[in-house]
């Protein structure tokens, strides 16, 4: 109960409704209550009890889906493991919340078994399959086979309901402690605002283990609505399960958006059913923005700014598909303070500064975190009278409309300036040549940190770094604009798709 | 903080905007946020703590929304008392809780220095006006002027924000606690399936001290809406101030739309702002609510269900202004479970009953009541595994939709046979000249009770009891038709508009 109630309400009021697509699969909301109560007796029958943990190593499939409720039916926790992570962070991880049962996807057989030699609390191995198992791991499918459905535990609000690891680009990663009433509220609260008609039939391809992904699932179960799964993010199948399905809406970080535009399948589909994309966790360079919305013609977009601390978005900015809206200039907004949520700018003390002026974006409300899982220090610092210091640097207008800045800690002290690597990676954005950049600060004898760029081109084109900096100092204050490029094929990413930008400065810092 | 965060987001995000018109006075959010941030201080000054108790006697205006929002402002916890209540009751309910701050309209201040000698708890009484305040007495305006203001407290989702007393209808009233994430929960889950926009002018005419009335204001003040308060319910000033404010919705129980469709002036005031109304507390029967929904042609009705222990309403029905909505037969259906409940008939072993089977409606979820305040028992009595017993007995169909017969206790048994009134009832009130009626049982030698009609007659017409009994024949089976009749003028009525039955039972009862 609590996050599994819209399960209930479902199979009250349309049993035979189709809840889940997974592939080959098709299930009813009659089918999937009836397997996730039996799989909820299975977890069970391994010794799962409320607040024990449970992982889930596996690509976002309709197994997982089940997985979830029949954690959450069990009155248990979600563990949802980073499939993108070395196998040192997984297990980090699982040991660090002390996972009793994990469930792994047939891709992750061997990874299985090593986690489970390196994994004292873990019990058992649970294989999300169909095929044979192998020898030491139980068999998914017979566990729910084997199993007769049992109640749902009840919840209340302020009762643990997933740990998600977070902090894949600094440090040690730290396991965001969400209750039922976190996701709960953080997702009602954004339907308030912004309507989940029942009839919406989401696509589910941001991965489970990210807040946005998981958020988009708990708001599809409380309207009880239909979630479609792709295990990974191929821009045609992408675009043919829009028309197949005929999907309303999906959740895509910025660089899904660039390969689903550039596919040359594009147009091949009809994307018609389409009504809202929602996207976030990085920038989105106007370029693309725009782009975007020229190919989604009648299509709602929606930039959401939130953290896995957050149970998702903190706030969103709705783009309508009028042709004005398109124009207003606070486009370029992460929107306004949504309904389960008070943002503030703050300066380092926790004073709030006046509207325009730069500071930290601070989050309170119902959706902030419980804390971090056996980190009482590291809580206590994010969280300051009732307060979460997000570590994001922005400001907000006299409207409320929240403007992300940067990551404070990325912020670029050159000479006694502020430079706002955000700042410095659009200008280069709006190079024909360059198709994405990242702006770090480097050591410097003369002014401390130098502004530092390492670009990528667009496949096909030419430009020299000399052309690079005259076309920043065109729209940028000299201080900003970067002392060095380099030229790069690629950036390392985060699992969500954010620019690892640690891993770019460590060469230039080790040793300082 | 939490119930009042809604008016932190509108100081941001439209500081300008009226937040409340009371009559002569028209306060935007930046004058209400600051009025309630020293009202605040002022209690605080009187010695109020968070979990204090804060009671209003006061019809609804201006300075009533303000000290709900400045008693949660405080942490503190208000307890809205029943303006129709006798002075005992007031007494009891006041003593009940311990009040110790009372906040008294202008009206009631013969009627507050009794209550202040009669409960010792109280330590302060608040008169709400800028007149001339009598002895023994603080200034409200007085109060705010002299105070600085101060920062909300912090408020958990767990934490009590009001105790609202109820059972007026039968037996000893008894608190109902209500939390911040109760109230909430209830608004926001509601909002996310029936969209409150912000652009909402809500005229709060139904009362403040009912949880219908308050859980409209948190709705407002969680959107950052405008509220519009009116101290009585008289039909022509509610028509001029829709016309007058644009009113866009408004909560009513049906004697209220009654009133106002039979009042002469009906045709005289432009009401073609209104865009929504939203009944309940009692039934509404066909007739009228056929005429209503002519008289209000593009508007949605919304009946709802629910109650003061669910924080307001568990379901609702939304009946569109399209001609075939109109004509659906689940108009007369309570709706089906909202995003914030789960809904189920059961028996009273609290075994689900199978569809259109009947049986006591329960509900759970983040909206079910903290309890009775020092009343364990009656909790116990009342919550179940999770489970609030209602009393109202119902059915479900097989696609959620709910149907409220009656309260079970009010169930006749006559013969063996199960007689609902409210089904009597409803026969009745298809006779021309019926007005409103109430079906209860009494003592019968032969069948153990027998149905008995209580009925008052429109104005300027006449039937004889035979020729009503003849007209129930027609339509109902023998066993449920009345064996005896009683005309009155009227029918004894709750502050909530529902019939005091008890009162009509207890002559036939007395020593039995």
């Amino acid at each position: 109960m609590y996050l599994t109630a819209g399960l209930h309400r479902a199979l009250q009021r349309h049993p035979d409704k189709t809840a889940l697509v997974d592939e080959s699969r098709r299930l009813s909301f009659r089918d999937l209550h009836a397997r996730v109560a039996r799989l909820s007796a299975g977890l069970q029958r391994l010794g799962v009890r409320p607040g024990d943990r449970v992982a889930v190593l596996a690509p976002n499939r309709g197994r997982y889906v089940e997985t979830a409720l029949a954690v959450w039916w069990s009155g248990a926790v979600l563990n949802p493991v980073n499939t993108r992570w070395s196998e040192a962070e997984m297990v980090y991880a699982l040991n660090d919340c002390g996972v009793r049962v994990l469930l792994i996807d047939d891709a992750f057989v061997a990874l299985g078994r090593e986690l489970g030699k390196k994994v004292p609390s873990l019990a058992t191995i649970v294989h999300l399959s169909h095929q044979p198992t192998p020898q030491g791991m139980q068999n998914y499918e017979v566990l729910i086979a084997a199993s007769d459905p049992v109640e749902d535990v009840r919840c209340a609000a302020e009762e643990l309901s997933a740990i998600l690891y977070t902090g894949g680009t600094t440090g040690f990663p730290k396991g965001v402690m969400l209750s039922h009433g976190n996701l709960w509220s953080s997702m009602v609260g954004r339907m308030a605002e912004v309507p989940n008609p029942a009839d919406f039939v989401t696509l589910l391809v941001a991965p489970l283990f990210h807040v946005a992904g998981l958020g988009r699932l708990v708001g599809q179960i409380v309207v009880g609505g239909t979630c479609v799964t792709l295990p990974a993010f191929q821009p045609e199948v992408v675009l043919r399960t829009i028309e197949q399905e005929g999907i309303t809406d999906l959740v895509m970080v910025p660089s899904m958006i660039q390969m689903l535009v550039d596919d040359p399948a594009f147009g091949r589909y009809d994307l018609s059913s389409i009504r809202r994309i929602l996207w976030g966790a990085a920038p989105m360079a106007l370029p693309l923005l725009e782009r975007a919305l020229a190919a989604f013609p009648g299509v709602e977009f929606i930039h959401a700014y939130g953290m896995t601390e957050t149970a998702a978005s903190v706030s969103v900015n709705r783009i309508g598909s009028a042709p004005e809206d398109r124009r207003d200039p606070r486009i370029r907004s992460a929107g306004r303070a949504g309904y389960a949520t008070e943002i503030r700018i703050a300066d380092l003390e926790g004073k709030v500064v006046p509207y325009g002026a730069p500071g930290e974006i601070q989050v309170r409300g119902p959706v902030v975190m419980m804390g971090y899982w056996n980190r009482p220090e590291e809580t206590a610092q994010a969280l300051r009278d009732g307060w979460l210091r997000t570590g994001d640097g922005g400001h907000m207008d006299a409207e409320g409309y929240l403007y992300v800045v940067d990551r404070i800690k990325d912020m670029i002290i050159s000479g006694g300036e502020n430079v706002y690597p955000a700042e410095v990676e659009e200008a280069l954005g709006r190079h024909p040549a360059v198709a994405v950049s990242a702006v770090i600060g480097i050591p410097d004898e003369k002014w401390g940190e130098a502004v530092h760029a390492v670009v990528v081109l667009r496949e096909g084109t030419q430009v020299s770094e000399e052309e690079l900096r005259t076309h920043c100092r065109s729209s940028l204050g000299g201080y900003k604009c970067p002392k060095s490029i380099e030229f790069r094929v690629s950036l390392p990413l985060s699992a969500a798709g954010k620019v690892l930008k640690n891993e770019l400065r460590k060469p230039y810092w080790t040793g300082m």
